[in-house]
């Protein structure tokens, strides 16, 4: 494959900024890569490993002088630092990007510190394992996965362009919205279901205390499956929560008022308000996994559901 | 291995059903099994299958006269239909036992039909994966998972012996509690997560539907792991939310109160709290994980989190 950029900075190399090095390697994407990470034992570590060809530098400064293309792989928080620091370095016509898990944020904190000339397109790839550090790095982690970016308006169409390429050349699928639609996105599909599996361990030891007897012990598949994303990272969930915070907000408020309306049904013994309900979602789960898109047949799309007890859709909020 | 029960019959062969058939005599438990289901078409691909030496006949009733032990692998609102026919030919010290994955509604509806004589040793194994029908029996279904026994008050400690004996044998492990305790304790870890993984998509959907946009389809890992249990059988789980209603209601009155009150830690910016519950959860989940078992440190028990802005434990409901 032909490299997409010529001189390629990633910044941070967790598991995400480790993966990219790995793939960018093995696909040839780029002429030159230069890592870095502010931690010294991962610097340290890097040298051990040998990713690629990739050479490991001191600061983040240093791996974005002269690049074509820098991609911050930090926590949601450190972006601004970052930006403010390698600003005065990056060249004019250079793509500043990013994999953060949230992109209104990272926007606002960020865009005002980008020179004049660099074109910003920030980006999340939906991949990830529960695991952490440059040993955690996968080359294939990203193929077969969206990657969304989110470039502010007045982005130039060969900057997004060329990431779209980088990003296709890492084997992903590329979708381009503003930020305010990926927040709301994965505010229902990736952040409360995080939530969810956090917090139910709290809801579950609590009745452990109240019955003076264990009750996590019991249990199977289903709540290992439901709580594998609570053996995530606790800081970086942190740091997400509060960076996306309105809409989270409004999505964990929907979910909660949906699961409200299936206790009233339960309540009620409203054994058919359940059964559609659940039908509904199982056909709608097997078209993602099969397709990974949602197909509306008549029978069993949204306005199925319409005229149900639960929340209604067309009110504004 | 030599066998714990003379004549067993299995009634119903569903994913269960086939899966006790299958393991039965892989491990030689029974020294004859007798195996029927409802539907025809099902008892006709049990004679094309073929499952070990087990007998194919026609009713329950036929299935359970001269059983030492009889299984009931059905629905959990046809127990009692399925108790009323077979209970004229139960032989006296003959063991009646379940599947189900509600214990006190089974044996409310069920212990008043039992015959004087006949030991009621009401079972559910923490074992299943989301298919169904008698192709997706595995003989290795129950090994390593738990089995919970919930004999009513006065059920003969030998009988309780036999079944522990023969659950055991299927590789299970075996603990003994009251139906109550079980459906307290299955509502949060299985009932509430398969509730929320189905509402989750609706949730979604009508997000969609606002947003005249794809949500779903940018989903990853983690949205796939969290509704796993969304494919689960929505008739089946009909009926578990409603033989199971008041444990269920409780845990999803604290699930969602735990979820209320990580949106008031969001909404105060209270990243404290947010990554010390993240990290009690992670640790939490990490010994399930590893050894099936809630070990109580001191720094990561339910005492950690008290004086969070959270539920109190100790009030009473």
């Amino acid at each position: 494959m032909r490299p997409v950029v010529g001189k390629l900075a990633i910044i941070g190399q967790g598991l995400i900024g480790s993966s990219i090095t790995r793939a960018v390697y093995e696909r040839k994407l780029a002429r030159e890569t230069v890592i870095t990470d502010a931690d010294p034992k991962v610097r340290k570590r890097l040298l051990e490993l040998g990713l690629g060809e990739a050479r490991v530098v001191k600061t983040a400064a240093e791996a974005a002088s002269g690049a074509d293309m820098v991609i911050g792989c930090v926590p949601v928080r450190s972006y601004r630092d970052v930006v403010a620091e390698i600003a005065p370095v990056l060249k004019p016509g250079a793509i500043l990007s990013d994999v953060g898990s949230v992109k209104q944020g990272i926007v606002l904190e960020c865009l005002p510190l980008v020179p004049e000339g660099v074109h910003f397109v920030p980006a999340h790839p939906l991949a990830g394992t529960e695991f952490s550090g440059p040993d955690a790095g996968l080359p294939r982690l990203f193929v077969n996965r969206w990657c969304i970016l989110t470039p502010p308006e007045g982005v130039g169409g060969d900057a997004i362009a060329t990431a779209r390429t980088f990003w296709e050349g890492l084997g992903s699928k590329v979708e381009v919205m503003s930020p305010a639609r990926h927040d709301t996105a994965l505010a229902i599909t990736s952040h409360v279901p995080h939530l969810a599996a956090f917090s139910i361990f709290h809801t579950a030891l609590a009745q452990e205390e109240e019955d003076h007897s264990p009750v996590i012990q019991f249990s199977a598949g289903a709540f290992k499956d439901f709580t594998r994303i609570a053996s995530s990272n606790p800081v970086m969930w942190r740091d997400i929560f509060l960076m996306n915070r309105e809409p989270v907000l409004k999505a964990l408020r929907n979910f909660i008022t949906d699961m409200e309306a299936c206790a009233r049904a339960i309540e009620a013994g409203d054994g058919d308000t359940l059964e559609k309900l659940f039908s509904v979602s199982r056909s709608t789960r097997r078209k993602v996994i099969e397709k990974e898109h949602i197909s509306q047949q008549p029978d069993e799309s949204a306005d199925a559901l319409k005229d149900t007890l639960f929340r209604p859709y067309s009110q504004g909020d």
